[in-house]
């Protein structure tokens, strides 16, 4: 057992490790407890439900990711680069499960809004949320590269952009209840299709 | 309470409304059987658990789909409008959610895949039958409308046809966390787009 400060956060990491492959419903506080090695007592002095947790699990998940989003833009040069890279490191999460696993669990975000959209009212509404932000940082860069006429294609810029995050997250589901990491393949190429590049 | 014959039956009915709804591990065979007007005594006389339920109504579900998705293909002309009658027909089911009940419920198959994909192998395989029949229909309506000169693009014929499935399951799960069906009138031009069409 750590100092207290510690408890929350490896409550926040076991929650986040286990949701993503057991669900909402199947995972019940006990065994996030017993994950993170903190006893059930304090599970309630930092949290007050699993709905409480889960909504953090959410927020803690999307600020990581949305840094590691940031830092690949930073990498790449030019918005179809920029695209390629944001989009490469959406699904990279999927491809790092099954290289350390061989299963792919599949996107937090979408298997809790499959699961609980109609139940979990807060859960919803952050779910809500980062995928804005993810079709947000999307549709900057694809009217940065329509501005620099690097693509054509007709549509809004957020249209596009919706379409591109449809995209990534019915590929993982596909990939997911088939373990196949190699569909993961045909996103970037389906992006191109949808962009109107190539 | 009807005939013994019926009562199957309408395990099966409430098992597709409530699943869908609901989840799977949400979901209780006593949840069930109160929706069906059916003794839990009788349920396991029918079924061994709601493992075997679910395969069922997936089998169930798929069948009755299968067969509007054919209904569909004969109303239509040449293997674009079939295409397009097709996919249709699958967002279809959203579409009447929205209009009887004002909520977007999802995709069963793609629900369930987010869901139990890791902890019921046998709802799984199920899961990648459907999947893969409804990309062996759309993969033969896109190497039709090939041949017949209507679409350019690359790609194979199934790799095409998984892109809409995944662009399909992707918008609906999106409309669904949002309700907003509005959301579904994107899935055509984006198939266009995928497809090199229009």
């Amino acid at each position: 057992m750590g100092r207290t400060s510690d408890a929350r956060d490896r409550i926040l990491d076991s929650s986040r490790r286990l949701m993503r492959t057991r669900g909402y419903t199947a995972l019940g506080v006990a065994e996030i407890c017993a994950e993170a090695g903190v006893k059930k007592g304090s599970f309630y002095h930092f949290f007050d439900s699993k709905q409480a947790l889960t909504v953090e699990t959410v927020d803690g998940q999307w600020t990581e990711e949305r840094r590691s989003l940031e830092a690949s833009l930073e990498d790449a040069d030019g918005p179809v680069d920029r695209l390629r890279a944001l989009i490469e490191c959406l699904i990279g999460v999927q491809r790092a499960d099954y290289g350390e696993s061989g299963t792919i669990h599949g996107c937090l975000y979408g298997n809790l809004a499959a699961e609980v959209s109609e139940r979990e009212p807060e859960v919803r509404r952050r779910l809500v949320l980062v995928f804005d932000e993810q079709v947000d940082m999307i549709a900057d860069l694809v009217a940065r590269a329509r501005s620099a006429g690097l693509i054509g294609g007709t549509g809004t810029e957020h249209a596009l952009a919706r379409a591109l995050v449809a995209q990534i997250e019915g590929t993982v589901l596909l990939a997911r209840v088939r373990n196949d990491p190699t569909l993961l393949d045909d996103v970037w190429p389906n992006a191109e299709r949808l962009l109107g590049l190539g």
